[in-house]
């Protein structure tokens, strides 16, 4: 068992590893960052991806910053605009803010907001693994790669396997960015998780055939009322589910609930390229000049889920009684 | 507009030349036949693949037989060996049998052969083609690189672009073998149907979201009560369509039910090499000596079908009885 991270901080040359994620998992590369604007390079380019591992990575960069005499205005700037959607970015970058000019200082923020997302993640781990059993079906990438904790989803799972709880999982390879297949199935094998790669149209024939126990996801941004956006994909794994009575859960930090939404409504679709579903690693697949659609999330009514795994335990509905309680609106 | 066919009879040349799919849609090379040995080996490498398709290349693998002088017992074993699981190919052959040694009478049944898969898809296209309407998903191929007729549910889905009926086509990729966008995307682009490439994990969203008014697929094999077994994702699919009440039709010859099934129960599912899941034209996807699952097919059962087009005509519940009735069983 082997744990993995997307980064490591070298404090005595003052260097930033990087795990080079667009190459995993055939080939695992380092590559060192010094300066703050390599970081936003290294963030834009998807060296590193994951909301809470871009928001580490973020802080980091001040931190390099300082160590290098950048410009702190314009390390801040550059850092902020390398992956404009990412909210665990901006909160990082405005706790690092009270810290300028103090490398020390600095540094022990960067290294709190990490240690915070391990904190958060062990929690979130520890009470996921209560709901889950047998056989559980994931999509995407939730684990260590996604936030340089233990994960939010897979975390859940990993410690699920070590208590004994969970026999295998199966793994959405979930198109077209293919996460599963490449980043969670590199995480399951380190974990020595007994797992198996399916693509994303068997998951609703493996749950008629009674061998999915249960579903766990994670969520990119949750609304007041349970409502959530996640990788496209999981709102029909969110109904097969319903459809054949099986469990579905949602994994994520309270933090990545927005206090501002009310209902998923509210949550806008990303739609990325039609290249990425067109091409596979320059690979053409469809016929030259043949359009695509390319929404990277969907939402899933809060309807569907049987449970919110936080850090602060199980959430049942109401769903938005449980999650304004434990937000401390309520 | 454009008329695509898988192959084409050279009857001056004696010689069958296939268009070989495993090159589309980025390269459109023929191969010339001329021997039932060489067609035997094309079918099997699945230079032309689709059960009808494969019948009638199988019959003319006969017709070449006579013209070449091989040996007709051979060749008619060669060619039964060569997908042993297409049912069309061991029926196209019995056809064959009684013109043995009499070439004439061997190309005259090749060709009817042929000329009965375009009559029986002609009427499978107009009878689908009035259950169609507004914006319509498919999943795998189904069309004429299929058949070497019309197609059965990309027939019907042309036919009723033709009419005005039907005015956009979702295109489900459908992993792992991509026959959605390399060969169905590769027709309608042919056709000049207006359709977009989706990754199959997007269906249930487009369905939320009240983008797909009727979906229709092909059939691989049928039981007696309707239940079908079809390319892997199909049942998914009839779930979510069920589940958004958008009517779910399946389309296909009278000759794929088989009348020794009762129920789709008795249908086994065809489990193929994990590598098809793990590899894409050579290229990994997944960690090395992670393991994948690769049922081909799964059932769906005939609660989920909302009519089923055949040539003579759409059948409705109760489907044992309209099925008995159209095969005149009953």
């Amino acid at each position: 068992m082997e744990r993995i991270l997307p980064f490591r901080f070298d404090e005595k040359e003052g260097v930033f590893w990087l795990l080079d994620q667009r190459r995993l998992p055939l080939e695992e590369v380092v590559v060192p960052v010094r300066t703050a604007k390599e970081m936003a390079e290294a963030i834009r380019a998807m060296v590193v991806r994951g909301a809470p591992a871009i928001g580490v990575s973020a802080a980091f960069g001040m931190v390099l910053a300082h160590l290098r005499g950048e410009n702190l205005e314009e390390a801040d700037r550059l850092l902020r605009q390398s992956r404009p959607t990412a909210v665990n970015l901006f909160h990082a970058l405005d706790r690092m803010r009270p810290h300028w000019g103090n490398l020390e200082g600095s540094l022990k923020e960067a290294l709190a907001i990490w240690h915070e997302v391990e904190e958060t993640e062990r929690a979130i781990s520890q009470h996921g693994a209560k709901v889950l059993r047998g056989q559980v079906l994931t999509h995407c990438n939730t684990g260590p790669l996604a936030t340089g904790g233990y994960g939010t989803a897979l975390g859940a799972i990993v410690e699920a396997f070590r208590q004994g709880r969970v026999s295998h999982v199966w793994v959405d390879e979930t198109r077209p960015y293919l996460q599963g297949a490449r980043l969670t199935a590199y995480e399951l094998q380190k974990a020595g998780v007994p797992a198996t790669l399916i693509t994303d149209n068997m998951a609703g024939f493996l749950m008629a055939r009674g061998r999915v126990d249960v579903v766990l996801v994670g969520v990119d941004r949750m609304a007041l009322n349970g409502d959530f956006a996640n990788k496209i994909g999981t709102y029909a794994l969110a109904v097969l589910a319903h459809h054949h009575g099986i469990p579905f859960y949602a994994a994520l930090p309270l933090s990545s609930v927005d206090p501002g939404l009310e209902s998923g409504e509210g949550i806008p679709i990303e739609e990325r390229p039609a290249e990425e579903v067109l091409e596979l690693r320059g690979m053409r697949l469809a016929p030259p000049g043949f359009p695509a659609y390319h929404p990277a999330f969907d939402v899933t009514p809060h309807r569907y889920l049987t449970g919110i795994v936080t850090e602060r335990g199980i959430l049942y509905p109401p769903f938005d009684e449980a999650l304004r309680h434990a937000l401390g609106l309520a």
